[in-house]
């Protein structure tokens, strides 16, 4: 296998994994699983959104959030910003890097954004030149690489068109979205390199979604043809919002443990990875999604068992 | 990738995804579980262990089993035997393949079968030349390939050793087990490269549990390394019997969803494998261990919620 020497861990459990939690998560609850995800040696984590709070309630705490996490050295802690208004928000609330989110498909971006993909574009061009212009940083999110819950399958030439052209406003990195975790590998490998005809394999980022359980496989794919960024949700955060009780993104800890055997570098530590996930399990009162901190909760043999179980 | 055009589908639910359940599950329901693995198309049907009641209980019912199944023409049913009197209640009771299984690991031999690898190897010995001279075919499980609960890394050489053991012994399929679910893609190709020293790889089979999440991706490594038989069990029966309330064998669905997705043949219906899954699931009384059927369960996107959550 060709792999990458390092990956860069981008962590989105505290916004894309808790936006669609039903309950309102108090804010120090969530500065603390920032907080600790930032000791555990993640260098980017994804800290809020500053979207309407009529559209995300739980993300209406983001100025908050942003005051009262404590920052720290080489981590960053993008926000997610629909436009011109959240952009501002974001800079009074001290963001150095904010994320812009289009889509590959038409009806999703119509459905999620209420526009089309040449308008969201639009909009996001205003988003990418004034906060270029303020010294941020841009990452540009596009989602249903791999499929749309409307749509079904997607054109890998829509997908590279739009990442092409948010690289071409401005954007330091692409992330690449599967957003209803519908992809295999093989498609994964395929639409990576059709959308590095237009981005180069380094600007790219996967987020990928595990509700077939095909995320790990399909990032292992996508590391193979040299994208080292991946997104992830600590605990698995973070359900699918077109497949109710189905898995969401992929659990940052099991995607550490297989970078972790695969010899990669992230400078992330698995045993507080699995804390922050732990803790933030505990306040949502629901197990983690993640299967590593489950295994490794139990892990102790108990030879009696072991000894009355004959097993292949 | 370099991936086979065809894929072998071993289901191993309802043996080693069974045999732990605490509640005896009624012969009916394993024989219509059977029948319906069979009706979805998977070629081989694990079907049954004839090891003493007295060490999995839930088995005692094996013969009962094999004359209840309605035995489809080119579907094999092999079941699992510990030593000679288990192969005589086999064929006794019909089966025509059979699947001894010994340990890479002296410390886990030990605890699962009560003697050491050398100890089981020349029991098998008589196993298999009696089998073979009854006209039975005989798979060989090696478990612990990955890592062993007790000794932790297992050395590839053992591996490799009591793989070409068994062959030469007369197997004619050897399945390695990553019992405790704890290899990564790396080490599981390592792993095979090792055995294929040892083994020809068309004679090689992978069962891999997913206990930490990392069974898809593993078998995506193993099939680029030319193996293209691979164990999987139904809605990911068979907790682990070392971690208890994880998850164990890989789902047979979300391995044929993969595999479908990889274009790869295997002649299995994801639909009715899923109901299959379905239904032990809902004898069980607890939902699926499979993310495929855990999300076909709720695909259908609703329009109202898509359009409030704003998602990247």
């Amino acid at each position: 296998m060709r792999l990458p020497k390092r990956v860069k861990m981008v962590e989105v459990g505290p916004r894309d994994g808790l936006q669609n939690e039903k309950t309102l998560i108090p804010a120090p609850v969530k500065i603390a699983l920032i907080d600790r995800l930032a000791e555990a040696g993640l260098p980017v984590i994804e800290a809020t959104s500053f979207v309407s709070p009529a559209w995300v309630p739980q993300m209406a705490d983001n100025a908050q959030v942003m005051a009262g996490i404590t920052r720290r050295e080489g981590v960053g802690y993008p926000v997610l910003v629909p436009n011109l208004k959240g952009l501002e928000a974001a800079i009074a609330a001290g963001a150095g890097e904010v994320a812009v989110f289009a889509a590959a498909s038409e009806t999703f971006s119509r459905k999620n954004i209420n526009c089309s993909i040449a308008e969201s574009l639009e909009r996001f061009a205003a988003v990418i030149t004034t906060a270029g212009a303020r010294g941020l940083t841009v990452r540009g999110y596009v989602s249903c690489v791999l499929g749309c819950p409307y749509e079904g399958e997607v054109d890998f030439r829509a997908v590279a068109g739009v990442a092409g052209r948010l690289l071409e406003l401005g954007c330091s990195e692409i992330s690449l979205g599967d957003t209803i975790g519908v992809g295999t590998p093989g498609r994964a490998e395929a639409m990576v390199d059709a959308v590095a005809k237009q981005v180069p394999r380094h600007r790219l980022a996967v987020h990928f979604h595990d509700t077939y359980g095909q995320a790990l496989a399909n990032i292992l794919a996508v590391l193979e043809r040299g994208v080292a960024t991946v997104d992830s949700s600590v605990a698995g955060l973070g359900g699918c919002p077109y497949a109710a009780g189905a898995s969401g993104n992929v659990a940052s800890e099991d995607l550490l443990y297989m970078l972790n055997g695969l010899g990669i570098e992230t400078g992330v530590d698995l045993e507080k990875l699995v804390a922050a996930g732990n803790y933030i399990s505990g306040q949502l009162g629901r197990p983690s999604g993640s299967r590593v901190a489950k295994a490794l909760g139990c892990r102790e043999p108990t030879s009696e068992r072991a000894a009355t179980v004959v097993t292949a």
